[in-house]
């Protein structure tokens, strides 16, 4: 699902300058890391980070994301939008991003973790990504009240899934395997991507108790 | 849902510490918090912090749960297990922990999300709470292999709505009100507490892509 390399069209070395962010991210932690910083160990001027990136926050999720191909992602979740199995594959990209063996950092999840929570900037930047990047590409056509709200489950399920198996680590989410989380998973992303969903123009309590 | 006022049979000395702990952590963050300073903001002598909690990450979860009962929560969701909606409850109850507008601080959910991510006590903390105080209440009777994957799901899933609203601030989650968000999330708890889920015992790829 996630496609590797450097897009065509984009000049080498941002591609080094992401690669150097990734590496000083990991190294430093997302506070300790400065544009300077990675721009030292990517061999270039600080200017040149400057260039092509406005913030640390950009740059965090670009690095982030490195390996990621946004619009690979978003093609795929549309065109499987009536097949049954596309969540369980969401949830594989997903967990791709954290449990991969050449990640600099044993840790990558709790990484994000800390520094979304500790910089607004941060947020703002993962938030933009994932809506400018990968879900404009998937909610074209629908009603935007609606794919607004498949956007926000699928973005909650998929990070809570990460919040349990990496920093709660409970079990069995802890130790599980890829397939079994796809598997275990898989059938509520399905029911967010294109499943029947309570209407999002609710307003009032409309679900009430049956007994206490 | 949730039950407020100090348990019958404690002595008032440790609810003055709990909510102690509560304005430290609130003031401080976790990390800057010593049971020295709470002990002093409690107006008691460090010793007996020690002496009714073994670990700032105990007292952590305490006066993170300060104003719950984990028992009535346990006996609520044990009690509705058939009943449709008690999902909604859960989201309910959960959105209060933090849309309190008594909380001392206003972001209280992203200071337990920087505690837990840069602490693996408070974490542990969390994770035992929510296993040994409510869970070992609601999944009694049931497979305990099964009754660990639902709580895992149902953990993964309320943690995600946090993480969404307060943390990522995406849309519509982030504005929503709790009645709102406890008629879209409900739905998908009331699955994980009591419908039908997929084999907990499945080990191989059992979901297969029914189109690329």
């Amino acid at each position: 699902m996630a496609a590797a390399g450097r897009r065509p069209g984009r000049h080498d070395t941002r591609a080094d300058i992401v690669a150097a962010a990734r590496a000083e991210f990991a190294a430093s932690g997302y506070d300790q890391s400065s544009l300077r910083a990675i721009a030292r160990r990517a061999g270039v001027d600080p200017a040149l980070v400057h260039h092509y990136f406005t913030s640390k926050a950009e740059l965090f999720v670009e690095a982030l994301f490195m390996r990621t191909d946004p619009r690979a992602i978003a093609e795929e979740i549309h065109a499987g939008r009536d097949a049954a199995g596309i969540g369980g594959d969401l949830v594989r990209a997903f967990l791709g991003l954290w449990d991969d063996p050449v990640a600099e950092t044993t840790e990558p999840f709790v990484s994000v973790v800390q520094a979304v929570s500790a910089s607004p900037q941060a947020a703002d930047g993962l938030r933009e990504f994932l809506t400018d990047r990968i879900w404009s590409h998937v909610g074209r056509g629908q009603d935007p009240e609606l794919a607004a709200m498949r956007h926000s489950l699928i973005a909650s399920q998929l990070f809570g899934l990460g919040w349990t198996r990496y920093i709660l680590r409970l079990e069995p989410f802890a130790s599980a395997s890829v397939d079994q989380l796809a598997a275990w998973i898989g059938p509520t992303l399905d029911v967010y991507l294109h499943g029947a969903l309570p209407d999002p123009k609710i307003r009032g309590p409309k679900v009430k108790r049956t007994r206490r």
